[in-house]
């Protein structure tokens, strides 16, 4: 373990993260708000640590992908660390256990909370709960590779392939390294098309910004204690689920339709799936719940905008979905798991992974009926190797071990088998709400401190697609050979 | 596709079940009641049929892996048609689908009912649905195999691979196809001691008799309202617990025992899991649960108990878990998920094939760590080929896909995610109870008809390891090449 180089990259995101917070606190000292100082010590606290960590550049620049995911899950686990300060010092949220699962939430765009009452948080920390959840949608160390000077290119790989979603990083990396800024230029350009939609639409600047900041995350947080819900506005409920949909599509999309090639980009074959899927499932809720609503299109408002909501992981709110059908909540339930596409801010297991899944599911049955028949699965045109199967079907049974051992220890908690379960899927997917105590008008605060802990992880390991944080975790990180 | 053949060995088969179905007939004739005719007309059309079907042998014999799934299939759908027929005719059980969803249940050793009250059943009522059990838990062909004559011998591993369960059939079948007599001889005598055992306890004979079906079906069946609690007996409970916890284990290491390999039998790693995982559950579960019992000892009689009956898949129930600790549930549904060891009579997804995926997400996780290190996965002492490992993630995410598109469609009737979940799980694992409206005291009559079909064919799908009836199912199977 390459540690020089690796407290070195800290440091230097430290800064960065130091730098980004000193917006929340110019709104705070413009606002006259006594929550200043605790982003001033936050911000102190970062710098100070960040120039000791990266004052000195190490003589042995190289690292691997067990340093890869080190630095990477590091990074998330100390900017949330740090990201808590400022809820904590100022007294908004009193313990630091809860300023810290709701900054992890923030970061790894989640959007559970364990707050009761979010309208009376002031303006500067509304302001960096949802900023948290744009900085983490993105991912903080794709915005250092965009401004990382050339001569890491090489390595950068191992920390993209570490924070990047999706079963096919691989490939992704290569094109993407060159992008990451125009990447990134996407991103803020179609946050700041939503602030002006959601302006249009009637809702004040801060709203709206803070709104944008939420989707383009598919984060979930919101300034409302009834979310989205709250603005009670038809326009707004699908502004906001047009923007969700579209922060769920893979970003290497939008560059190909900025490069000339949009025939291309539509004929993405998990573009498709996810048209199909999210059209499917609106429809069949739509049906499902029309006795509860004043007719089709009222009822297909709701369930377009809670389908977006939760196959995009960002967990809005407009109606509340636990006194939906039981088929409903099974859908909404099944999109919670299967997330949104490969390279999106969106979290689950991802369209392209279910792809997979099905896909060899139907090739096994196949090779069983017919043994001699030669079947080859394809992917976006292409072959897809057997590793790429076989590395879907790992990470699958991996999920399902940190599924099931996370779910044990939130069992501790004395909360119902619904609400174990869901908050584990809610929080593994980066969603937010959940069924039963966790439901939609439900939070996480009732859960002990221990279950947050659990679920904070859970949350980490869910943004970074697992391995990163295993090895955190692991023992044999750390043995020396 | 062989149709001749096909048709020939259910023929067979049908012919077996009739003279099956002569022992309840005979209870009902020599009690006087008035299920006989249910039984002889059953009888007279079984073999009606079966006697057309197998008048006369076919030419060409030869069959493969597709007719084999098909004809496994198609023998365990018709057994079930068949087996329904007295519940039926009787009257006992006025709607047909609700006797097809008993026998089905039945047959693959689940134990779900319909039946709100049991003991007002008919004496040779009782002793078919538990005997459907007995008949199913060792499977219909594994009998057929032992008395089928040796010129079938080698196509009879198609057989046998579609209804043994297990990751590694294969390897089994070379050895178990020359002991199939024996294991059945095995599964006679444990069942015979079992009767005694429960007799010299206090039961009457027909409750021995039909309680030891039920447990060496690993069924769950009972012939009380309160199943097994009924008997309110610690040593009724402690007998049936180590028996269903004997008929969970893997059939060949009772074999190796039998012919003095018994050191071998217990340094299986398989058995050695089992043991640790029923202790481990069992001590959690006492623990959890003691506040609402009387002290350490009577919340392990109860712990023990369910522990068992649920990894067993059995589904006997001495205490409403329903309403123990969340913790406890938890575990209990996670060993529901689980099952008992491969090549047993229990159902789920074999503790083997957890330990194959356990051991594989380590893998992947060293791995990704250390990427140059080579590592082989072992079982029993074995490598195993990574074929193996593929073939259980296939199966688990085959699994996934069923149990969803099952989930979906129970949930259109309106009932609780968590009914709809629970119902599914324990149907696709052959287990009885679930939680909520499936729950320990519950039952399945409030399904409709449309939900008893699925459930039905999730029992039969997860009874034959899904392969079979996904063929039986599949467009493909019956589309000329």
């Amino acid at each position: 373990m390459n540690y020089k180089m690796v407290a070195y990259l800290l440091g230097r995101i430290l800064l960065i993260m130091a730098v980004l917070m000193c917006l929340p606190f110019l709104i705070a000292s413009f606002m006259q708000e006594e929550t200043w100082l605790g982003f001033l010590i936050a911000i102190v606290a970062q710098l100070a640590l960040g120039l000791a960590c990266s004052a000195r550049k190490p003589k042995n620049t190289d690292f691997y992908a067990k340093e890869g995911f080190v630095i990477v899950a590091l990074v998330w686990v100390l900017t949330s660390l740090f990201g808590a300060l400022p809820f904590y010092l100022s007294g908004e949220i009193p313990s630091y256990i809860d300023a810290f699962f709701e900054t992890v939430s923030g970061f790894t765009t989640t959007g559970a909370s364990i707050l009761n009452d979010i309208e009376s948080l002031s303006y500067s920390t509304l302001f960096w709960r949802s900023f948290t959840h744009w900085i983490g949608g993105m991912g903080v160390l794709v915005f250092v590779l965009a401004v990382l000077p050339k001569s890491h290119a090489s390595q950068s790989i191992h920390l993209m392939r570490a924070e990047v979603p999706g079963p096919q990083v691989g490939k992704l990396v290569s094109r993407m390294r060159g992008t990451a800024r125009i990447l990134y230029g996407i991103y803020i350009m179609m946050t700041l098309l939503e602030v002006v939609c959601l302006k249009a639409a009637g809702l004040p600047w801060f709203d709206s910004i803070l709104n944008a900041f939420s989707t383009a995350g598919t984060g979930g947080f919101s300034i409302k204690n009834a979310s989205i819900a709250a603005y009670n506005s038809a326009a707004v409920d699908y502004i906001i689920t047009i923007f969700m949909l579209l922060f769920g599509i893979n970003f290497t999309l939008f560059y190909l339709i900025l490069t000339g090639h949009a025939l291309q980009a539509i004929k993405s074959e998990e573009l498709r799936w996810y048209g199909c899927i999210v059209g499917g499932a609106t429809l069949i809720i739509t049906l499902n719940i029309m006795p509860q609503y004043n007719g089709f299109w009222d009822a297909f408002r709701y369930a377009f905008f809670q389908v977006g909501s939760i196959i995009t992981t960002t967990g809005f709110i407009t109606a509340d979905f636990a006194k939906w059908p039981d088929l409903s909540q099974t859908v909404l339930m099944l999109l919670l798991f299967m997330g949104a596409c490969a390279g999106s801010t969106g979290g689950g297991f991802k369209i392209s992974r279910v792809i997979i899944l099905i896909k060899s599911s139907f090739r096994e049955l196949r090779q069983q009926i017919r043994p001699r028949a030669v079947t080859t699965l394809t992917l976006e045109g292409r072959a897809i190797e057997d590793k790429t199967v076989y590395g879907v079907l790992s990470y699958l049974s991996i999920y399902i071990v940190v599924f099931v051992v996370s779910h044990l220890l939130v069992s501790l908690d004395q909360v119902t088998y619904l609400t174990g379960f869901s908050a584990v899927a809610t929080c593994l997917n980066n969603v937010g709400p959940g069924l039963d105590a966790v439901g939609p008008v439900e939070n996480f605060s009732h859960f002990s401190n221990f279950s947050k802990i659990i679920l904070s992880v859970d949350m980490l390991a869910g943004r970074l697609e697992l391995l990163p944080i295993l090895t955190l975790l692991s023992p044999m990180t750390w043995r020396r050979r």
